[in-house]
């Protein structure tokens, strides 16, 4: 077996995600992202903009994931808390960074960088910036925690510009298999091809697809060869019970 | 000011959701569903399927919030552990259910409830069942928390049937305005409406469209004539910025 993969959990602020007007993609596209970096994303957590809550969930999981992640609340308005809340969970004061200052100066011009603005350049002592190649207000770092921008395209360039900060394990690789077939039918074939394969993990997934109930069934494991013998017997017990067997995925 | 709302936490146990295959859509549709019976969604974890992870977030979100949501994991595979985790979460034992037994026994028919399914009807002793219409295997409640299937067509209708056992406060209403405004430029203006409507919550959520940057403006309220109030202010100050305004959601 080989050390586990190091882990991460992103904390997305959002009153917007939690209201339900905005349809979350941001933990999508960074759970496939960590994992091409070796990092297992292993919680995500969507709290509202209240300062004291985002104070102990930051407080809570840096200390018990290798990285954290937040997304939202660093823009210009009286709702972006975070860098502030970033700083209190911190115990450090929020400072003007002369970088961000003059990175936001260029990108706003000449007078036009006003106060509100110029908030975005305050983050707490002793973080270093994450660039922000879409609309230069930056997120930052401090110790273990990455604090991004909420916005799909500005969180995912902010991220492939960190992204080489990061000391990732060996990648989990999968495969998928899915059918029109009922969990209960095969539930206990595939606890016994679990418990033979310990060394890679295998989920069962009901979908519902046009009206039809099936499972996806996906191996996840860091070593190939493991992978490949668990994936060979799962697909030799559908093909016993159905010829319709998809090596992808149909989830609903 | 109205009694504050009662609360909810969803808690999504599913390694799919956290390894990137599977786009979760539950949040947003039990978002809007608990708004609608006056319930506001206060805190979203989604955490692996691993039993101590499960026992101690339950822990510690039942006595945080009016009631806790969760879902995935009751299905009939090795990798279904929910019932075991939330049983040890309150200390009770897992107990055959009868009426689940039945429900279960006339949906697959004579013969064809194997181990594996009959595993669906064992429940955490003293927990009520919450039934589904779908595909019959059924969720359950054990005081404040309710345990939910993960596909979202079951999802959604266990959710109908045990509505009524929710008792909500007032209703939140927002308002949203839409513009092709960055956050920088009204962010002052913004903050002194919000001063002066203190009994809403304006959010100021920046969008990405066709490459262009825009800002939405959602007000928030439980009282129709102060949300209103604040929402003709805001579309005064964007209408001095842009005759483009529209009254609806541009979110990216």
């Amino acid at each position: 077996m080989q050390a586990p993969s190091p882990t991460a959990c992103l904390i997305v602020i959002g009153n917007e995600i939690l209201s339900g007007r905005t349809q979350d993609t941001n933990v999508v596209w960074l759970a496939k992202a960590l994992n091409d970096t070796g990092i297992r994303l292993a919680e995500v957590r969507i709290i509202p903009d209240v300062t004291q809550t985002i104070v102990e969930t930051v407080d809570a999981c840096r200390s018990e994931f290798t990285y954290v992640f937040t997304t939202g609340g660093i823009g210009p308005t009286h709702d972006d808390i975070t860098s502030d809340a970033i700083a209190k969970a911190f115990g450090v004061p929020l400072a003007r960074n002369q970088e961000a200052e003059t990175l936001l100066q260029r990108h706003y011009g000449q007078g036009k960088l006003n106060a509100a603005r110029l908030k975005m350049a305050e983050i707490p002592a002793g973080a270093s910036l994450v660039l922000n190649p879409v609309s230069a207000a930056p997120g930052f770092r401090i110790e273990n925690v990455f604090v991004l921008a909420g916005v799909p395209s500005i969180m995912q360039a902010m991220f492939e510009g960190l992204r080489h900060e990061l000391k990732g394990g060996a990648k989990m690789l999968s495969k998928t298999l899915s059918a029109f077939i009922t969990e209960g039918v095969i539930a206990e074939r595939l606890a016994a091809i679990q418990e033979q394969c310990p060394d890679v993990e295998i989920g069962s997934y009901p979908f519902m697809r046009q009206h039809r109930l099936g499972t996806s069934l996906v191996v996840r494991g860091t070593d190939e060869a493991t992978l490949n013998a668990a994936h060979r017997r799962i697909k030799e017990l559908l093909l016993g019970l159905t010829q319709e067997v998809a090596e992808e995925d149909w989830a609903a």
